[in-house]
């Protein structure tokens, strides 16, 4: 099975930590193959980025037509709806890969993201997949994202700092780790916390394996459907749909 | 990777069934393990059915305590909760398996299923699940749960009826099958209607194998804590919890 | 008229508070018959107590089925949709009287209850009854079911300690106990505080009460149709629906 | 027990079927007192006319301050919050009656009413409630409210259409019969239709008395604190708060 | 362009600060006409006020039939579905026109009021309106309506301390200011607090205008249908629809 | 003042019409400009579009940055949070700015839009406003949006039966038109249905200059902050934020 994982991001170190991440929990005869855009923010945070970060993942799609599922490893599910519609394939946020996981495991979770500025679109897409409900905070450790890329920053300390107080005021049940660039950091939070946290990465690997062997492709009826085939100008003529 | 799939009827030919469905979408090195209470209904249709078949459903997982993942095989997610309690492995029902993968590949489905009196119940689990705005609508066949077991039944026709409705009438994206006994059914109602049909029973043994692959276990706050020790009395002093 | 109150849990000392509590507010023409069943679990603390519960307590339906009301005296209202199965007569649980009768007097109120693992079931049953946005917060004050038995013990402190926070803290408007044991408690809580203090088992006395001379029963439509006949096996072939 | 029920319209015959309705199911130690304003439109259809018969309905409430609970006899509760203010006693509107009663024998009920235009005002009712999720449908009769008093009409019968078509269209599991003129039709559409039918007239005499013999008052907290005392002007004078 | 502003209580020095926050925004053409009705309460502080102001306040509306549109100056929004019901043309509520201007510049808001008393009917209006998802809190500043009118208060300060609060505890995109009376306030609140500050009275003016310009008027359908012609007696008789 | 209209799509002869809609009902005193990308699809139909449309919606804002309010002339209102980024001045969508016009005037609206494609994307923005308790339905006319543009087509005739449509099966009190190339269409379709026709570009006119002359720009804290600095490579280097 080929699973195409886009960090949306340009970030090329990001790039290689989700590959690892999803090679760590991919089954023997899954492909994992990570790219990233080269047009495009070295980092999304925030609605701005993920405007200049969608059609390079697109092309990314369209470059790496025959996987069996794709994956986007933004949190913030950026382009999910669009990318849907090029793909008969599974296509998988790992935003809602880790949510949907939570949900399977515990009666709520707390998210813990980057910067707060992040909040509103993590809570827009918890609304519209329906799980506002389950989810029983969503906390900023005002970590920026690129820092979880640097050698002893304090980014771990403030996420386990966020960690306690979900436990303690939001009564969270489950975590959801809300950045790509926390995949490595799972494991040592759920041990130290003794509570299930959840890396959207992983999640979204496993998920679409399962949905790969489960012979189930994105539906084209509704919101996802083919796009109309017309014509896009200037430099965005090459992703005209026919 | 050992399964446990608990059918919580007494009905020895669908609990075979619903092994053969899981053994065909399981992976390699998954063992699937498909058994069924002695004590209980027939079949489950409704709320009363339902307070006869757990009892007998956690039994089975006490006499099987080593399996990696639990699956509770029948559609009303019957004993979820109570199941929950007495595992740290993950524990997944059919009904919520089916409509987290149909969420993961549509906007909306719709929910056929056997009798109309398991709408309301139904109805329930979608809204304490949070999916409900993602179900287009519930609608029963009116096809009994046993008749599914019968052969030269009209049970296909009546549901594949179903299914055109939904797509013209509630705009579904994706179609849920509403009963374990409907296993054998989708691919070929699926291939029919152009449409993902999504069965409960493999949605539960990929959801399991993905959740067992990434380490993650049933989260033992709030809810889902151990049982609190105490005595049980008369007939179900065995099942007290130490 | 012959109010048939079930206490699902088999402490005898309990069911005999709930007796009391009953007899307390019923009207003269109105026959209290309070009972428990003597299989199942002491106390009812979370999901899995529910399980073993309830098969006993349709059990006692079945002994008295000439009841012209029947009450459920256990706060999660255990078993509440199954037992409405098998009545004609109206079927009334103490949780579910309790949020009704609070929100005829107030627009919101808080609920405190007994453990911490007992809150999930109680919010789902609040969504499920359409009353969640009338709840201002559910406490647990953290005293086990069976302390509220004991003399000398800090029940009433500790339940009255999380009031004045729900006063505070939640602006909540009425106040409901949640624990069929806190029957006795209600009125001394609702003077020291000034506000209204609702216990489920009289507000349940109450309506079933009026229910019974309206003249009105149990809805046969929908979920609460009688039971399909069918086969019970084992030990549950006594409550085998003929 | 003195119950005040304020027919909030002016229109005698109305208050006189009221009364009876009232009287019909009352308890032998109840004392009924039914009134309307002498100010006001002849019926309540809609928003406007509500604005002119709640300050007399308030008046009446003011020259019967000892009541042991009040009624407000029209099914939009009308000036329901306002007459809480100014009152320790329990004050209970038709409308939130009938709702409360039907969600304690069924799933779900379908509202039958009068005019289509009330249709807005039942439902933001139903919403402030909490117990819209419980409603399957509102439906106008497009019967007056005073086409009720008069013989001869076809009121029945459009009433009795609307009942069968909720039952087949809205899956409705009990009716609630959507305006007090209402109150003596209740026993024989339930009995044509095999389903429970609520008169919020009825539901409510016995939901005071039910609340008033629990000992519960309107709490005093929030919105229904007493009016902070101050000038009326003009002809609401004789209403100001003190 | 006429506007008939209605300042429902009879306190005419409020009156009179509506009318000047009105023509400090009013476009040149548009001619503010600010009235208060004679009879009624000398401001509105919760339900029980509201009910003897509305009457009145149609009342200004009957002797100016035709406004180009209509504003309610009570930021409870009180009586304005019976106002639309008497208008072809838009009727406005201040507290719904600083909601929705709100809605349009942030993502949420937070409400800054004058007593708790009030917090209820403005949960209940938002939740009609659909924005109670877009409100992040209801804050009480506990400064009386009439305080607002006095020198040398320290309203001021009071509110300012809220909005503090309701940045740091709410993360509140936006303010709305919860009375008429504070309609001057909100400027200097805006700089000191660099968030958008909005004043009901200056937001219905402009959407008032805004409406009238797009030729617009209130929808007939529905629950804004005119009055149904009928008999008012006694003192509201000169009311009567005809 | 200054209002720059952005039409996403690259459609010249749209944007003309979009100028002439709005300078129809533009005050005196503003300016209007209309102007649209020349990279990207010549018109939005659903998700994919929308991803081409954005990059240079958001080029035309920052090549007119002194704009006194943006509106973006797509009714899904694409891009609409990542230009209140960029913007202090407000940002309006044509969609959000119908539904508010809608909610002010009626209590429930229908709105028919080109495809049936776009009815999810419409819908979750509904949900994201809060407003979509006040939606009665959403309707697609299957009018694709360049046949808008072409004279002798039956589009008219299609939006006017699905209005007729609302009216009866929806009970819509208000339509809302759900693309910018109908914007000539609200006049002839509201006299003929004698119903609120709104045209969201005039609406999001109007709402603008009432916003700017209130004094109120976007707000800069949560979601809408300004995009943190940073890198963006290739094509997109020129909208790197500083």
């Amino acid at each position: 099975m080929d699973l195409l994982i886009i960090n949306p991001n340009t970030t090329v170190s990001m790039t290689k930590k989700i590959d690892e991440a999803a090679k760590k929990v991919a089954s023997l005869n899954t492909k994992i193959t990570a790219v990233n855009p080269s047009d495009g923010p070295v980092s999304i945070e925030g609605y701005f980025d993920e405007v200049f970060a969608v059609p390079g993942m697109i092309g990314e799609m369209q470059k790496h037509p025959n996987a069996d599922a794709y994956i986007i490893a933004c949190f913030d599910d950026t382009g999910l709806d669009a990318a849907r519609c090029v793909s008969n394939a599974p296509v998988i946020g790992i935003g809602e890969a880790a949510f949907h996981i939570a949900s399977l495991v515990a009666g709520t979770f707390t998210v813990v993201t980057t910067l707060s500025r992040s909040i509103p679109a993590i809570k827009h897409n918890l609304g519209k997949y329906g799980l506002l409900t389950r989810c029983a905070g969503i906390r900023a450790s005002e970590v920026p994202v690129l820092d979880l890329e640097k050698n002893g920053s304090d980014a771990y300390q403030k996420i386990s700092d966020e960690i306690g107080r979900a436990l303690l005021d939001d009564r969270a049940e489950a975590i959801v780790l809300g950045c790509a660039g926390m995949a490595d950091l799972a494991a040592s939070l759920s041990a130290k916390h003794h509570i299930p946290v959840i890396d959207g990465v992983s999640a979204a690997v496993k998920l679409s394996e399962a949905i790969v062997q489960l012979g189930i492709g994105t539906s084209k009826w509704g919101g996802y459907r083919r796009p109309v085939a017309k014509e896009f100008k200037g430099i965005f003529a090459p992703f005209s749909p026919k």
